[in-house]
Order: structure tokens, then sequence, then C-alpha cells
């Protein structure tokens, strides 16, 4: 098992619908062949954006397979998220993802029996690690929704001994002092990619060089515009390139929760010229005269361009 | 497609578990046995207290044809809670519902892309009835969990038309204000048992008769003994038996969260005779040094006594 | 010091404002009658319905004094509530209404530095108890919002010992498990009024008999006919007068939040004939319109006739 | 009336207090003189770092008093924390402050009456600022305190016509993305000092260069390494200093929470030689032992030699 700190930037996929409601698996070659065009090549499958729980272990199952089928040889790194709300099925997804050959897996905790007991959530994802025993494993921190609200440094710290494939965690959470605290750990020892796209420079500057985010979908050359300016001590252009993007969250809508993030995200891609359909139930796609508005928005920050 | 309005108690049954994790049919019917010996006819089954999130979907399949076969014609009313987190399992096992005979199913809307957008939740739960046409739908109002923060009232109100099988809600709640007016509405259309044991007293007098409850599998008796109490009149022996009940409820430190309550439950069950295991992960069970001290309370309140 | 158990209606009264924002005093007097005409014999000033954090301390004085002075020999209980977010300015209001006769004190804790810390919060009302020796301390359990987030049960168990003059507490919030359990500590010990109008049948149902609340100066003969039905063993007419005041929360838009309810209530004094005038800032008034369509909705369900 | 953005640290100072529980105002002109012997030259005076709200109104004047006088000619700028929970009050104080010629006003939102309607808390501030028209005004962003839960760029758009004196607004809130859209609001019209000491690297960034801390009252030589290199474009230097910021916070537990925070600020003040004495109540002060762990703790972290 090998692992190497992430640098830059994980698309976190979207999941691609027919128009029926069921999942669309022969878009996803050209989703990856996308993505190497825009500058990405890692990428994080069935989390939060990719709406996992909204889907079934086979759908999930389908899904996975699919994203290595026809990254692998092309992306250098495919993480799969497989925590559910229940062990049994976190711990077949976690197996299924070994078998296929993902080069890490992520876990959520179950926010329905949620908890801040630090010990009950370690020995939960210790039972779904034991499932994939030679894949890395990603602690995927979100407390907004897991209502774990613990530190990800607690965690972390109590989970170390017990997990032997923990690598790191994805934290999703808006506190960098937390996270960069958690990168710290053990001299440098885990990997701790944010999950803050709006707040991406901040994060570098407080040496967190990787991100995982919905928006690289869309902004991979923007967003890799930033890091190399960042990393080349030009500050300022990675100002301008971040303030940009801030824009983009702001007339995108996508700052408003959970469900026009998604729902704007999938129809900026098939304004883009990607369609994979709409997002599904509770989630609603935006209506007609709420994607003209998106798209008048886009237009007037020249959305077209800029993401070039 | 018939219903009458709940009277009574509706016992929120536990999901028994063997000892190396996997669920127990075998037990079920006995369960059910032990149900009718202490009053209670009436289940509410994978529900919370029956750790629904915990379980797969197949588990719970089993554990509902279970609970039908053995309960079908002995007990008078067996209600399945269908609610996953997403759509397609949410349809399969209300389906699945229908097909094995359940006389009514409830729904939880998702919490993991929880809303409070009413429309997105009924659409939601119009899908899911949609799979169960014939079978009462009752929705499942539970707003801790799912963060669905609007008033039960308000939702009923958007849902009456989208909903040809929808029959009420359980109301999961310390708000009887509301609850009480859900009961009201069209005249009284609805029937809204509640899910709050630890004041049923009160929810009884505001017009409430129905209660759905996990402590109906152990204190059926003595709610059952504060239920003809309350309902002939003698409010002074009412209260004494709510006392009592809350004087439970203190002592089993069940009303910490829903990770003590379950576990305690569980304990509290195999202590009385009928040992139905521990909680799953995410939850843990109570260790020996606390089912000691569980037991001690229960003894200082003469539980066994109080519960025959 | 002598403290007899609440029973029945105390009413949180609101604050007189003149129109250019100063308060007006002259009007207490009137105030006063207009509640004995109403069947209410019993206050509580500066309460939450009464804007006391939008009070100076001097204002707090003078608007206690005066419904001292008006109320002595008339009304039959007047509570003042003293605290404030600082300590000395409630040690102040506190020593004032003993020095002016209060029959009781009740203190909110601090919301800025809030704290789910019992002992912190037991040593600071400890401390403003310590400044009226004489007169009958009652805490102001409101967990929404003061952020202690703890039971009152257990803030009495603490506050016990340490704060002689203890006669109980005032639990705005709706569980009634919680406040049951406060009353029956100690034998019966407490004082336990509830501050919840739209639910207080079921209230009085677990054994709480008083109540404190804001509809009080409006509902008092409506609600006092359902305490009545309710005391002489006759529940269905207490249910009816429980719904009818429902229907006027409802109508009344007064179960939207603090601001709506004060803004609301502060309206309908003045639509019924007594202009206690506006709130103060945070809090806007009903523009026009919403009195217009305040007024309707009260007209439609005969509301002048029903308090009546 | 001027102001030129912030750039660098502001102390958000701490109050003062003898053995008694009163304010020590004696000590102001000690405390003065030792922020400028550790490089800091600008205060914010009265805030949350200020226990503001556990502060009479006559305290909080003279304390703003002795600022003035003792800060005149030798600070750079001496900012006055004016919000209370009532309209007058905060009128007084900003009056007040204008008339003691502070550089600046800042106001809090009342928590007590909490609301996320953008218009009323508008129109509030704009009622404050009407006391002192000739001196700059700062809205204080807090959102965790005054559940005034919008973005703060919403409530500059809002505010900004309606408010002549606005010059910006301290941020005090993990949420970056907000600092930086209000900051670049109006082609960077606005001053937008953050309060999230813990991630300040982040913060300049994200273009942040002012920064209102309780921290820099002991950590004004650190924190100023660590702007200086960031400003120099050394950022390997820079972060070495954040991770040492960090570190700090860790060792003194001031990340759980306000009252461990000031309890903890207090303690350590005097450790280091300048006894602005303890909090007040409901905030207690560490006792020994917790002193004693926080001193070794701090002297593991080679502590003194660090702020030097």
């Amino acid at each position: 098992m090998k692992w190497s700190k992430t640098n830059g930037l994980i698309a976190a996929t979207l999941t691609p619908f027919h128009q029926d409601g069921s999942i669309n698996l022969d878009i996803i070659g050209r989703y990856v062949d996308h993505l190497l065009s825009i500058g990405i090549t890692q990428v994080f499958v069935n989390g939060t954006a990719g709406e996992h729980a909204s889907l079934t272990v086979e759908e999930r199952e389908a899904i996975a397979e699919r994203w290595i089928k026809e990254g692998k040889g092309k992306l250098t790194r495919i993480i799969i998220q497989v925590g559910t709300l229940n062990l049994p099925d976190s711990q077949r997804l976690a197996a299924h993802a070994e078998a296929i050959g993902a080069d890490g897996i992520s876990v959520i905790t179950p926010c329905y029996y949620a908890t801040s007991d630090i010990s009950s959530l370690v020995d939960y994802c210790a039972a779904v690690a034991h499932s994939a025993p030679k894949t890395p494993f990603m602690y995927y921190h979100f407390p907004a929704i897991t209502h774990a609200t613990f530190r990800l440094t607690d965690w972390l710290l109590a989970a170390e001994k017990k997990i032997p494939t923990l690598i790191g965690a994805k934290c999703t959470c808006l506190d960098l002092y937390d996270a960069c605290d958690a990168a710290n750990l053990f001299g440098g020892r885990f990997d701790v990619p944010v999950g803050a796209d709006f707040q991406q420079l901040g994060a570098m500057a407080m040496g967190l060089p990787g991100a995982i985010g919905i928006s690289f979908s869309l902004l991979g050359k923007a967003q890799n515009r930033m890091v190399q300016a960042y990393n080349s001590g030009d500050i300022a252009t990675a100002q301008r390139e971040q303030f940009k993007v801030q824009e983009f969250w702001n007339a995108s809508g996508s700052n408003a929760g959970l469900h026009p993030m998604i729902a704007s995200f999938k129809a900026i891609m098939k304004l883009n010229g990607l369609d994979i359909g709409s997002p599904r139930l509770p989630i609603k796609p935006l209506d007609d005269a709420k994607v003209a508005e998106l798209s008048a928005k886009l237009k007037a920050m020249d959305f077209s361009k800029w993401i070039q």
C-alpha cells in the first residue's frame, strides 16, 4: 500500500443520470476525457458532489467500476467514497473498491445515528477499513452533514493506531486551523486535502496544497492557473484567479446549500457541452427560468472564455 | 385502502441482532408474543428504534417479512417504515411492504441531502407512495434528524393533493401545538400519532390519542394503565403513571440521545428476559459497568413490579 | 419570604412605547385595569414579551416601579425580570425590585457569553439573588435564547443549595417532560410555571398548573375558560378552547419567531383598544398592509367575540 | 471623517479587573506601553475579548475614556465597540466615543432579539451610527454569537446607502470567501479586518491584510514576524510562525469556546507579567490546577522565548 500526498486538484465528480432517472454510465468515458482536457487527473467518485446518498449500493458499484475502467491509465488517482449509513453496505463497497483497483477509499460517517463520540466513529471506520485491507483509507470529515462536530485533529489522533490503512482525511470544513493542525500531526504524516474550493488560496497559504472539489469539473484550468501562480510565488495573479472563482460561485448561486449547488453545477455542465442530466430527488433540477438566469450571469462574467 | 385512526400505543420495535452482528430473525416470533403479553397489538417496524439506517435493504426486507409472517392475525396493525436515503431503495421497500401485506408504510425523508424545501420532500414522498398505491402512507416527521424544520401542518397542507394514499403522519417532535394543528386539519382527516413517550399524557390532553414509541416494548402495561386512567377521566392516576414513566426514562439514561437510548433499551430487554442482542455500529452497546449501574437503578425504582 | 405555587395565568407584559420611541409609563395604569377586566391578576414584567433586552437599566427600573405603583393592591402577584447581560446591572435591578416591593424576581442568564456550564450559571444567579435576599428567586429557563441547553431539572439540582431564595423556574421550552420532572423534584418543592401558551392544556395535564405567557394580555378570558374547564374535568370544552388558542396563534403569525410575535401582539393590542405603541429596534413594527391582513384574519375567526 | 484601510494587527483588548471584581482603570496605561513594546499600535476596545457584554454602560465609558487618554498620541488607532443589546445605550456609547475622540466605532448587533433580517439590523445600526455622525462606523459581524447568519457581503450591500459613516466591517467568522467578497465590493471600498487569529495567514493570502484579535496582546511580535515574512514573499517562514500560533492556541485551550479563551488569556497575561485580573461571571477564571497545567504547556513550547 502506497500513498503520495495530494498535490493540486481532485475533482469530486458529479453522477450522470439519464432523463428517465437511471444512472448514465456510458457518458463517463467522455467525462474522463473532459477532465483530462482541462488538466484534471485525479477524481473522488461517489462523494457528496456525486449524490452518493441518493444512489443504491448497486448503482454505486456500477459507477465506481466504470470510472476505474475508463480512467485507469489515464487518470493518476481514483478515490472511491464508500461510506453509507450502514456498516455492511459500507464494508461491501470498500471490498468492492479494493477488488476493482481503486487507489484509495474514503468514508463519510453515518448522519442518521449521528454522534460526536469519536470512539464510536473510529470503531465504525476501522470496521470499514478492515474490508479493504490493502487500500489507503481517507476519512471524510464533513461536520456540517455528519454532525460529528469534533476537530478533525482529535479524530486522527484517536484513529491513528486503530486503522492501519489510514492515510489522512478529506476536510470539508471552513476551519483551516483544524485542517492545518491535522496535516501537521506526527510530523506531517497525514494527507489532508480540503474541500473548500471558494477559499482554496487561503488553504494553500496555510500549507494545504491538496483540494477536492465539485467545481474542478468545470474550473480545472482556472483553478490550476491559481495553483501555479501561487506555487511560483506570484500571489497577485493567484488572488485575481481566486477572486474570479468567488465571482463564479456567487453568479452560480452555488453558495446557498447542497441542493442549489448540485443543481447549478449540473445545469452548467450541460450548458458547457457535457450533458450529465439532472439531479435525483430530493434535489430538484433548476427550472428553465433559473437556467436562463444562470446562463445570463455566466455570460456577464465571460465564463466560457475564463475557463479556457 | 382503509385506515382507522390510531388509538393507543404502537410499539416502535427494536431490531434483534445475533452476537456476530447479523440480524436475528428467529426471535421475532417471541417478540410478537411478548408484545401481546403486555397488551401491545400494533407495531411500527424498521423505524428509528429499529436502527433502520444501520440496516441494508435486504435486511430490512427480511425483517419486515418476518414481522408480517409472525404478526399477521395476532397483531392488529403492522406499519413498515420504508424511507432510506435514496429514492430507488425507498420505492423498492414500499413495493415490498405492499406485496407482503403491510397495513401501512411510513417514510422518513433523506437526512443527507437534507432540506426544508417542502416541495422537494413532497415530490420525494409522492414518488415513494406511488410504489405502494394501495397502502396507507404515513409521513414520518422527525425534524431533529431530517433537518426538515417546517411545521408538520405545512407539509400536510402541501402534500394532501399530491399523495392519494396519505393518511397522516408520525410526529416525532416536542411541539404538541404543531401536532395538534396537524390532527385538526381538514376537519380532523389525518391520523397523527406522536413519538414522545415521555410526555404522552400531555399529548393525549391535546387531543392526540395515538402514540408510537420505543418504550412500549417494555412499558406496554404501565403506559396502557395511564391511557385507561386518562380515558376514564381519572387524571390523578394517569399523572402518577406518567411520572413513573419519566422516572424510568431518567433512570435508564435514555433521554441523552439516540445512541444511549437504543443501547439502554436493548440492555433492558435482555435484563427483562428477551435477548435481542446489542445495537450495530455506530451505536455502541452499554459496557458491563453501565449495565450493572442500569440494573441497580431499575431495581431501585421497583421496575420489574411496575411493568407488570 | 413566602411563595405560593403559581396557579393559573401570569401575563408576561408588553412594554408600552410612545411614538417617539420613549417608554410610555402613563398607560400602565390602564394596562393594569385592562388585565383585571379580563381576569388576569398576576404579571411578569420586563420579560421577553416586555422587550427587556431592548431597554436601558433606567427604563427597566421606571417600568418596574410603575407596575408596582399601579398594580399593588389590585394585582395579586408582580414578578420583575431583572436579568441583563452583565452582573452589576442584574444585581442593581434585583436590589431595586426588592426595594420597591416586588413579589418575586426572575433572572435570565447571559446570552452573549452563553454557556451550558451549569456551575457558572448557578454562581451568576446566586450573585444576583444575593442582592435581593428577601425576595423569591425564579430562574428563567429559556434555552432557545440563552443556549444553556442543559435540562432545567439539572440546573435546579445544582442550584438548590446555593440560592436560599430559589422558589422555582419559569420554563420557556417545549419539553414538558423536563418541566414536569423539575416540578416533581424534592417532593414537589419548586414552582415551575411554563411559557408555552400554545400547548398549555398539555402542560396542565402533565401536572403543571401555572403559566406565564405573552398572550394572556389579550386572551385572558379565553385561556381562563380553558383552565376552568380542565379543572372541572370537562376536557372536551378545554380542548375546544385550546384549539381556538392555536387558531389565534396561527392567524396572528406569532409562531414565526420573537420578532413577528412581539410585533403582532402590539398591533393587536392597539386594534383591541389599548395602544401600547410599536416595538423598538431591532424589532420592526408590522407595516400597514400586514396590520390590515392581520385584522382581516382576526375578524375571520371572530376574535373580538371569542376573547370576551 | 477619514479612514485608511487596516493593515496589520489590531489588539482586541482584554478588560482589566481588580480582585474585588471592579474594573481596573489604572493599569490601562501600562497595558498601552506593553502593547507598544511588542509592536502593537492599534486597539479595538470593549469588544468580545474585552467582555463588553459583562460590563455596565458606565464601566464601558470609563474604560473607553482611559484608553483614549492613555493611548492618544501613542497608539495610531483606537476603535471603541459600542454595541449593546439595546438601542439607547448603543447610541449613548456611540456619542460618547465620538466625544472623547475615538478613531472609529464598531457595533455588534443584539443577540437577544436576534434576527437574520438584514433590513432590521441595518436600521438598528444606522440609528446607532447617527449618534456619532463624524466617526467611522465598522459593523461587527460575528454570526456565531448574533445568529445573524446572512453573508457579510449581503449586509454591506444593504447598508451601503443607509449609513454614511460606514467604512467596513470586522469579520469574526471562518468564512474567508465571504470576508474576501466583502472586501472586494464596490472596487474594494470597504475595510474588512478579520477576527480569526488562528488562520490569519490564510486570510492574508486571500487579500485580507487586517486582523483584529485577542491574541495580539500576547503574540504581537510573533504575529508581526508572520506578517512581515508574508509581505516580503517568504511564505515558508510565515507558515512556520503560523503553525507556532496554532500550537499556542492548542496549548492554551483557547479553541474551546469564549469562556476558556478569555479565562486562559487573562491567566497568561498574568503569568507574563501584566496582571489584569480574572474574568467576570458568567465566565469563571481558571482554577489553580489549570493555571499550573497551562503554565507547563507554555513552558514546553518555549513560549516566553517565542513571543520575544
